[in-house]
C-alpha cells in the first residue's frame, strides 16, 4: 500500500496495519441508479454514449439498466450489451422470474438479482416471511446459474437487517450459486465504522468477492464505500456525480480518487478523464454539480482568498491535495474582497497589464483597494472589472481593440409572435446588419449574429448561471465557441439574460478571432 | 448514546464499544470559510442576516470573518459581535499582531488564530523554521489573551505535518493559554481512520478541548469529522451546503444530522430550520446545492422508480432513512420511465383525476404506457403532462376552469430598446391589457400580468433551471408566488424563457386563486 498525497505520514501510519486489496473492481450504476434520479430520463443514444465513455475510462462493470422497466430501457440495454465493450455489462432485477427472464433476453453478462431482507421492507412492501425470502432468493439464483450467467445478488436494505439473518440470507445465496454478494446501504444510514463492521462480520462466513453499494442520505455514501474496502470489499457501485434516488449514491470521482491517491489501491480508472465524464453526464442527465463538488466541480481548484492564491502561487501543493490535471479538471485564481496582491498581480499579468511596465506600483495598489471594495459590496470581479479598473486608473486604454462590435441589437417575442431578432454588427469599421428568427429571443439574436460572422463560428455549448431572486437579479451567460482553429469560453452578466447572451457571444466572438 | 436511525441493529452493535460525548459543538465557519467560496460575495446585511438566522438555529459559534482581509470585512464583523446573539462571536486571524489588532477591534468573543505547520508551509509560504513558528504561535496566543479574550488554535495543514512537531506546536500552544485546539485538515486528505488515529494520538497530550475542521477535496470531509468525534472531538467546524474554498468544507447539515440522528449525539441544533437556513444561504451566495445534496436538496426525499415509489407510500421508512419533515424539507413523487402504477394513480389523484371514476381502469392502464413511453424518449414528465394525456385518452376535458387565461403576449429589447411588455389576459371572460417597462424582457412581462392581477400578488422567487445543450434547449422557469393567504410554487418550461416566465407565473396565479 502506498499513499500518493503529498507527506501524509499521518495517513502512512493509520493505515499501515490495515490488509487492504490491491485492486478494487468499480461497478458503475450510473444508467441505473443514475437514471433514477428523478427528473432524469435518458435517450437510448445517450445511454449508448455514456456506457461507451464508461468503458473508454475503465470500469470494470456498468448496470446497463432495469430491463423491466420499460420496452425503451430493454432496447438500449441490448444495444450496450452487443457492442462489445471493454468491461462486464450487467442487468438488474428483481428475484422473480418475470424480470429474470427479460435481463436474459437482453443478452447480459452478468444479472444483479435482489430482494429485500429488512424488517420493514418484508412486512410493508414484500409482505413476506424471512423463510419464504430466503427461498425465492435461492430459486432466483439457481435459474439465472442454468443459463450459465454470472450472479451478482444483493439482500436490498442489508443494513438494516437483523445481522444473523442477514447472514443467513448471504449464505443461502452462495450455497444456490451467486458468484458476488453486495452489500446494499439502500437509505444511506450507515457510517464508516459500521460498514467496517458489518463487512468483517460478512467476510467470516462469506467466501465469494463482497461489494457494496452506498446511497448517500448523511453525505456519507463515499466515506462507507472506502471503509468497506478497508474491510475486504472488493468492488465498490458507484455512479458519476453521485447521481441517484434521493441524495445520490457514492460518486465514482471522490470514490476512485480517495482510493486511489490515498489507500494507493488500483481502480483500473484512468483518472485523467475523470473531469469529462461528469460534464458528459451532467450534459445529458441535465443535472450540474455544484461548484464545489469534489474532484469535478468548477471550484474543486479555484482560490480566491490572499493566503491560498499567494501560497498556491509560491507552491501548488500548498493549497491542493493534488494536481488538478491527475483529474482533468484546472486550476482557477478568482477575484473577490478577500484577494491580496498577489493574486491580482497575477490576474492583471494573464490579461496582458504588467505591473512596473504598464501601471506603477502605486496605480497597482489602488487597483488593489479598488478590487477588494467592489468585493466587499458583494460583487463578484471579473476579468472585464479589473480591466475597466486597471484603465481607469492609468487614464489610458489598455485593452487591444475589439475587432467585432455590437451596434445595435432588437429581439421581439410572443405567444403569437415569431421570435425575431435583429443586429448590427461593426467589423473593421464597416457595419453589418442581419436579422434571423428562432425558437426564442436568444436562439433567435444568435443566429442573426452567426448569420452576420459567417458559418465557421459553432456554439458548442450555452448556460445560464443559475438565477436567484427577482427577475431582475443578474443573469450570467456561458457560452463555448468553436472556429477551425479553436475554442474559447465567454461570459457576460445582464439583468437582461437576452442582452447577456448576445453579449456573450460577441465577446466569445473577438476572443476568436485574436 | 441512542440512534434515531430506525431498526438499526447493525449500526447500534459497531457503535456500542464507543465512547462517544453527549454534545457536540457546532462551530459555524458559514461567514468565512463560506465567503471564501470563489466567485461568492457577500454584503455585510446578507452576512448578519445569515449570522442571525444561525444563531436562531443553535449553533454555538459563529465565525463572521476574517478581519484583516477588508474595511467591509470589519464593519459585518462588528456589527454582528454587537447583536447580543446567543453563540460565541468568532474572528479569524493568522499569528501576527496587525491581524489580532484587528480582530480585537471588532470586539468579538474570541479569536481563532493559526499558522501553518506542515513541511510544504514552512518551507514554500511561510520560510520559517519549526522552531519560529513555535515562538511565533505562543507570542501571538500570549498576546490575545493578555486582552482577556477566548483563544482557539490551529495549526494550518496540521494533517500534513510530521505528528511529533504538530504534538509539539500544540503543546506550546495550549501552555500559552490556547482555550481549545483545533485540527484543521486544510486540503482534505485525511480519511475517517486516519483521521480518528490523530484526534486519539492528541487527546494523550492535550487536554484542552478538541476541534476538526475538514475540507472535502475527496469528499470525506464530513465521514472525517465525525471519526474524529468517535475519538473525542468536542467541537466540529463545518459550513451551510459545505461551501469553502475548493471543493468546500464539511456540510453542516450532514454533520449535525449523522451526529444527532445516528450516533444521538445533542448538537443544540433545531434540524427542522436546515432545509431553510440551506435556501437562505444558496440565495444570499448564489450557489445553488445540487439537486441529489444530502439532507436540504431538492431531490433528498424524491422517488421516481416504481419499486421505492410504491415503497413510500406503503410506509414512508422503507426508502428513507428519515422523515423529510426533521430537516424541514418535503416529500416529493415524480414520475418517469421508472414509475410503477401506484405513483402514476397516486398523482392521477393529487391533479384531481381519479381511477374507477374519471377514468376506467383500461383507460388508466393506457395512461402508465403513455407515461413510460414519453420518459422512454428522455422526456421528463410534467403533472401538465399527466394530465394532457388524461384528457387525451378519455376525450374529455378533466381539468378545472383555469381562472385566469393568458390570451397574447409580446416583449421587445436590445440595446437601444427599453425592454417592454404587453400582456392581453382573460379573467372570468373579460380580457385585461396592460403594458410595462422593465429591467430585461422577463422583469417586463411579468410586471405587466402584476399590473393586470394587481398588486397583491407577490413574486418571492424565480428561477431558470440550469440550462445546457444549445440556445434551443429548454428553460424550465419556477416561480414563488404569494398573496395574503398563501404560497404557491409554479413552473413552466419552454424553448423560449420568456414564454416559459409568463406561462409559470400564469399557472402560479390560477394556484393562489383556486
Amino acid at each position: 500500500m502506498e499513499s500518493y498525497v503529498y507527506s501524509n505520514e499521518i495517513i502512512k501510519n493509520s493505515l499501515k496495519a490495515m490488509n487492504l486489496p490491491k485492486n478494487v473492481r468499480i461497478f458503475d450504476t450510473t444508467l441505473r441508479d443514475g437514471e433514477q434520479t428523478p427528473g432524469v430520463s435518458l435517450t437510448p443514444d445517450e445511454k449508448i454514449a455514456i456506457a461507451e465513455k464508461l468503458s473508454e475510462i475503465g470500469v470494470s462493470a456498468i448496470e446497463a439498466g432495469f430491463p423491466v422497466s420499460s420496452e425503451g430501457e430493454r432496447e438500449s440495454i441490448k444495444k450496450i450489451a452487443s457492442l462489445g465493450l471493454d468491461c462486464e455489462i450487467c442487468g438488474l432485477s428483481r428475484a422473480v422470474k418475470k424480470d429474470i427472464d427479460v435481463a436474459i433476453d437482453c443478452d447480459v453478462q452478468s444479472i444483479h438479482t435482489f430482494i429485500a431482507t429488512s424488517p420493514l421492507h418484508r412486512e410493508y412492501k414484500l409482505k413476506m416471511s424471512k423463510e419464504q425470502i430466503i427461498e425465492t432468493l435461492v430459486k432466483s439464483i439457481e435459474y439465472i446459474k442454468e443459463h450459465g450467467i454470472t450472479v451478482e445478488f444483493s439482500a436490498e436494505d442489508a443494513t438494516r437487517t437483523e445481522l444473523e439473518y442477514l447472514k443467513e440470507a448471504y449464505k443461502n445465496a452462495v450455497d444456490a450459486g451467486a458468484d458476488r454478494i453486495n452489500v446494499p446501504d439502500t437509505v444511506g444510514v450507515m457510517v464508516p465504522n459500521s460498514m467496517k463492521y458489518l463487512i468483517s462480520e460478512l467476510k467470516k462466513d462469506i467466501k465469494v468477492p463482497i461489494s457494496v453499494h452506498c446511497h448517500n442520505d448523511f453525505g456519507l455514501g463515499v466515506s462507507n464505500s472506502i471503509a468497506a474496502v478497508e474491510a475486504g470489499a472488493l468492488q465498490v457501485h458507484c455512479t458519476v456525480n453521485g447521481l441517484g434516488e434521493r441524495a445520490g449514491n457514492a460518486s465514482l470521482e471522490e470514490t476512485v480518487m480517495s482510493l486511489d491517491m490515498i489507500y494507493g489501491i488500483d481502480t483500473g480508472i484512468k483518472t485523467e478523464m475523470l473531469t469529462k465524464l461528469s460534464k458528459l453526464v451532467s450534459h445529458y442527465t441535465g443535472i450540474k454539480t455544484q461548484p464545489n463538488k469534489a474532484i469535478v466541480g468548477e471550484n474543486s481548484f479555484a482560490h480566491e482568498s490572499g493566503i491560498h492564491a499567494h501560497g498556491v502561487l509560491a507552491h501548488a501543493l500548498t493549497y491542493e491535495p493534488i494536481d488538478p490535471e491527475i483529474v482533468g479538471n484546472r486550476r482557477r485564481i478568482v477575484l473577490g474582497k478577500h484577494s491580496g496582491a498577489h493574486a491580482i498581480k497575477s490576474k492583471l499579468s494573464e490579461i496582458g497589464v504588467e505591473v512596473g511596465t504598464s501601471v506603477s506600483n502605486e496605480q497597482f495598489s489602488e487597483i488593489v483597494e479598488r478590487i477588494k471594495s467592489i468585493g466587499d459590496k458583494g460583487k463578484i470581479v471579473t476579468d472585464a472589472d479589473v480591466m475597466a479598473i486597471a484603465e481607469d486608473i492609468t487614464k489610458r486604454t489598455l485593452k487591444s481593440q475589439r475587432i467585432v462590435d455590437l451596434e445595435q441589437f432588437a429581439v421581439i417575442t410572443g405567444n403569437n409572435v415569431i421570435p425575431t431578432a435583429s443586429v448590427a454588427l461593426k467589423i473593421k469599421d464597416q457595419v453589418y446588419k442581419k436579422s434571423e428568427i428562432g425558437v426564442g429571443p436568444v436562439d433567435a439574436a444568435l443566429k442573426a449574429i452567426q448569420a452576420v460572422v459567417g458559418e465557421h463560428i459553432r456554439l458548442n455549448e450555452y448556460s445560464i448561471n443559475a438565477i436567484s431572486g427577482g427577475t431582475d437579479a443578474i443573469a450570467e451567460v456561458t457560452v463555448r465557441l468553436e472556429n477551425h482553429e479553436k475554442e474559447v469560453i465567454a461570459k457576460a452578466t445582464s439583468d437582461d439574460v437576452v442582452r447577456a447572451s448576445v453579449e456573450a457571444v460577441i465577446d466569445g466572438i473577438n476572443k476568436l478571432m485574436e
